[in-house]
């Protein structure tokens, strides 16, 4: 059985990534979505196992030392990061897994899993990035500016991604991502060469 | 503008190739299919420009040693070829274009033009592929070995493709295909790279 692959959906905040990894879970069967582990404490409605797996910061530090996480931050004082046995155990089960992280986790996760699929998505333009930003009507002009500002250093870092996919149009984005995903089953690495060669050997 | 990407669609004789870049072509416009140059003569209902570009011996021979080929072989005494020049103007204008050709002339384009996407098209397996053969029921037991032994010295290079997709169900196939063409279109290289970051910045 081929293993599951990995996708990596990222990309500056208020580009929509969590509205397209929804649809796309909605819409697909055999992915599953990573959910994050945190030491925060939960905010009203969210539920444990679902929306974080909770945590307390012995706990966190433990897995940290055993290399638990395909990726970690810690975040005014708090830690966030991707527990890596519930992703392996799928992979492995041939489940394909989305996570949805920032950029800076993007990278790690491509470090520490170099199968990793990445797919950074992009705001149509700075300037609608800024009305989305502005549209929320809770920012400050400054706090918008410095927000603009990482938005543009993220985008920076678009290189180190395998595909970018501009959610200008939300169903056209979600199709995109989808075809990508699709794509990726059909794409050969060495080893699915072998496999298949064997495979036709046997049969003739 | 981006420049337009070459797909070349090949796999071993019978596991219907040729349909399948049909139906792509129906259904996605801003795509566009290579016609081949052969010296041979036209069969009935053969058009030229549409089934192939009828062409001397001197005349090939002379575009040969202009470079004038993406790939050429030569095949009873006579040659087919891919014009190099078509092409080209297709991807610098920004146009997709689908090649199909058997495995040798696929391996020779990726030589020719490293950008190319080589698409394997598989049969469901060997079994079926002789059942494919068979049911022309114009071939002798010994013909059908032999092509069987070429079907599969053609999957041998399949490890120098970049994608395969099984022909079991020919919608299914097709799908996977328009799949590979729009996933591409996301694709990240460095001078993609470097663009998106320009656009991004000058927005800013």
């Amino acid at each position: 059985m081929t293993k599951g692959k990995l996708f990596v959906i990222s990309g500056p905040s208020g580009t929509g990534k969590g509205t397209i990894c929804k649809y796309i879970l909605d819409q697909r069967t055999n992915i599953r979505l990573s959910v994050s582990m945190t030491t925060r404490d939960p905010r009203q409605g969210e539920v444990d196992k679902v929306h974080y797996h909770f945590t307390d910061h012995d706990a966190f530090r433990n897995l940290i030392e055993e290399d638990g996480f395909l990726e970690y931050a810690s975040v005014f004082g708090n830690y966030y990061g991707t527990p890596r046995k519930q992703v392996m155990d799928w992979l492995e089960k041939g489940i394909d897994v989305i996570l949805e992280i920032d950029v800076q986790g993007a990278l790690q996760v491509k470090k520490s899993y170099p199968e990793s699929i990445l797919i950074f998505i992009l705001p149509p333009s700075m300037e609608e990035l800024r009305c989305r930003i502005t549209g929320r009507g809770t920012e400050t002009e400054e706090a918008i500016s410095r927000r603009l500002g990482a938005a543009m250093q993220e985008i920076e870092a678009v290189g180190k991604y395998d595909y970018s996919v501009v959610n200008d149009e939300l169903q056209k984005a979600v199709d995109s991502v989808k075809a990508i995903i699709s794509a990726e089953q059909c794409r050969l690495n060495e080893e699915d060469a072998e496999f298949i060669i064997n495979k036709y050997k046997e049969d003739l």
